[in-house]
């Protein structure tokens, strides 16, 4: 009998195809090594002495997946959001970003942000840090620490910010390269990204450096792509070389030669869907941020109708919260509204949000996000017995309702890759 | 020594008009007999023999106003959003409200519809029930017994519905005139409202019927307007001898010649807006609704600029959630895309949608809202200690905070007209 076999019962609800949920009512999940075997109704003889961990009535589904998100903007969270981006990064981020080059702010601030993720079942997460290498290395280690998976990059800026988070072009570059060395291969579930933050603030050199180093070391890229008009302006006026934002990057093997996941993508060009789609960009959807912001609604089903992967990205702190859940109902409430200006995009629905969440970001870590054969086992157990519901309800009525109705409070508990994540005790 | 003045201590905010909050480190609300007399930094000696309610660290807000919601609906927050109006109707509203014809299954309802008002610290809400006067007469008598206060109307409804809710013409406004009857000056706190529920679904006769009640008994209506654009085409249809939605209301007297408030306005005319200035118009904005059933976003800058006034509604369940502070998020997030649709209609800030959520929305009630001088002392305690912040924040930066990343868990203390209200314990 294998020791690496677990079986976990409960109410099963994933998605294969964003279209329609699969679910099962008192199913079983058969996980080997940290990987799903089989979704099944009846427990086959050969399982029947393994322990089975049994959640009764609760639901069992796939871990959420953040795949944008600034750690560093923590404590901003919920305030300064009325600016635009511009002024807001001056005005708000930047000056918080800066305090990272002090250890003792950091170790206030990151424990807090991986408790929040584990708090609202983030399993996976696609992190840019600030300028700073120590302190990103404080929160690689406590991540690894944690349980919890993460790509981590240490952002690059070396033009057009405040000063205070400027960096040498020079030293950034070298800084990134140790950071990389560092941690490659040393966790299966933390890893660092490369972060060529946004075109406006990396100068060429700069971005030419990262795109070596991404295609030195094999490793993925993360950025931010046409997020409102003045940074499409801007760009083009710093660019006028190139025909786009996106062209930007391409130019310095930063636009999908590695995996690539690009942030916002509101005011994308002909060009650079084209560009998108050939390159296999991933598109973090981070719908809070574009209400926040004041920055306009991504065409999200414009992306998925072209076969764009998305997935979905708090966006903290221009989105002011980490529940996905919330994020689920803004991404569908902003597709709404995108259905209002133009029938021709039909809004979302409840599966397809959900399938963002999971499924969706969760293919930039590979097999993340379902519980299909041969996926990673990242799931949380919600019990959503307070979510006041006599009625008996679908197993979708039920998910539908704790999306929109639930929070962090009928998140009871979280697995990454077959393990059991207890709550950070640093 | 007078046992009618209470003395609370703590960090006040409030708006007295919605550009601003008025904000109080550790300062004084003296309550004579129910009603704010006084908010002030030093205790004149006078007060200092009356017991003080010291709430330390702790934040002192007006209690939130919700000025539509529909009670029936709660089960069905959070599902179903998949329609617009109409088929959202047929299919999902409709069949919940007939179930309210049933005595036993509205008690499993009710209770715990003013239990949650209670959580999210909605001290005054005004209500449409559903055509059944024995539950509707329920929910009243709950509501006294609670402590809460609420407009609350039995809808009415005679056409184009599905056919298990639609009413009698003559019974219905029979069986509405006997509700009034029996709760007229029965409660200071706990009123009826007249509630034709909205023009397509009223025929011509029980619309006059109703305007005339409101008209003899001197009672405030609450009614739907121009909430999405197949309803105002749909009312042009039915009504061509009027020029719009609002004229419909306005013929039969239900358009301010009483205390009224509209909810949704989304797609008014010039004439209509006109009217609705003239009349004296409530207008309860509902921007969780407006996202869900993809209605559209109501021009909500332009009617604070024409002075008319505006209350928050929650809507369930088309909007889903009680929360107050998750609707003023919503508010503000309306606001940032209609300005990225026409940048003549500014944001509207923090502070504006606060005051929506209070004193916008109290004033419906009277001197309701705010802690001036002869305002009802409503009110809610705020503990906002596990929002995070070793940053030493302003009083305005925690309510933001508060606002946006809070929840039920940091409303600890509620008060109505200067009366602590206990979670109820029906």
């Amino acid at each position: 009998m294998s020791q690496n076999i677990k079986v976990y019962k409960g109410n099963i609800v994933f998605t294969k195809t964003p279209k329609q949920f699969t679910t099962l009512e008192n199913g079983y999940i058969i996980v080997e090594n940290g990987k799903v075997k089989e979704v099944t109704r009846n427990l086959s003889k050969h399982y029947k002495n393994y322990e089975i961990f049994d959640y009764d009535d609760k639901i069992i589904i796939p871990g959420f997946v953040d795949i944008h998100l600034h750690a560093p903007q923590l404590p901003n969270n919920g305030l300064g959001l009325d600016k635009e981006l511009l002024p807001w990064l001056e005005a708000y981020t930047y000056p918080e970003e800066a305090r990272y080059g002090n250890m003792e702010y950091a170790k206030k601030i990151y424990p807090k942000l991986i408790k929040d993720l584990w708090k609202y079942g983030v399993t996976r997460s696609v992190i840019m840090t600030s300028i700073h290498k120590e302190t990103t290395e404080l929160l690689i280690d406590l991540f690894i620490k944690s349980g919890l998976s993460a790509y981590i990059g240490k952002v690059n800026m070396d033009r057009n910010a405040n000063k205070e988070v400027l960096e040498d072009t020079k030293t950034s570059i070298k800084e990134t390269e140790k950071l990389i060395k560092k941690y490659i291969g040393k966790s299966e579930l933390v890893k660092p990204i490369l972060t060529p933050t946004l075109v406006p603030i990396c100068t060429p050199e700069i971005m030419k450096g990262i795109g070596q180093l991404a295609k030195k070391y094999d490793l993925p890229v993360q950025a931010h792509l046409s997020e409102n008009r003045t940074a499409v302006e801007w760009v083009r006026q710093l660019h006028p070389e190139q025909p786009d934002f996106g062209s930007v990057y391409n130019e310095y093997g930063l636009f999908g030669q590695q995996p690539t996941v690009m942030a916002h993508c509101i005011y994308t060009t002909d060009n650079e869907i084209k560009m998108m789609q050939e390159n296999k960009i991933y598109v973090a959807h981070c719908p809070h941020s574009n209400f926040n912001l004041a920055s306009g609604i991504m065409p999200l089903r414009k992306y998925l109708n072209l076969g764009i992967d998305v997935g979905l990205g708090s966006d903290i702190s221009a989105g002011h919260t980490l529940s996905m859940m919330s994020t689920i109902v803004s991404a569908i409430q902003a597709s709404k509204i995108k259905w209002v200006e133009d029938s021709n995009y039909d809004p979302i629905s409840v599966s397809e949000g959900f399938y963002l969440a999971t499924k969706g970001g969760g293919k930039f870590f590979g097999k993340v996000g379902s519980f299909e054969e041969g996926y990673d086992f990242d799931a949380i157990i919600i019990d959503d017995d307070n979510l006041y519901d006599f009625n008996k309800r679908t197993l979708e009525g039920r998910i539908e309702k704790f999306i929109y109705t639930g929070d962090d409070r009928n998140i009871v508990e979280r697995f990454v890759a077959g393990k059991k994540i207890e709550e950070p005790n640093f």
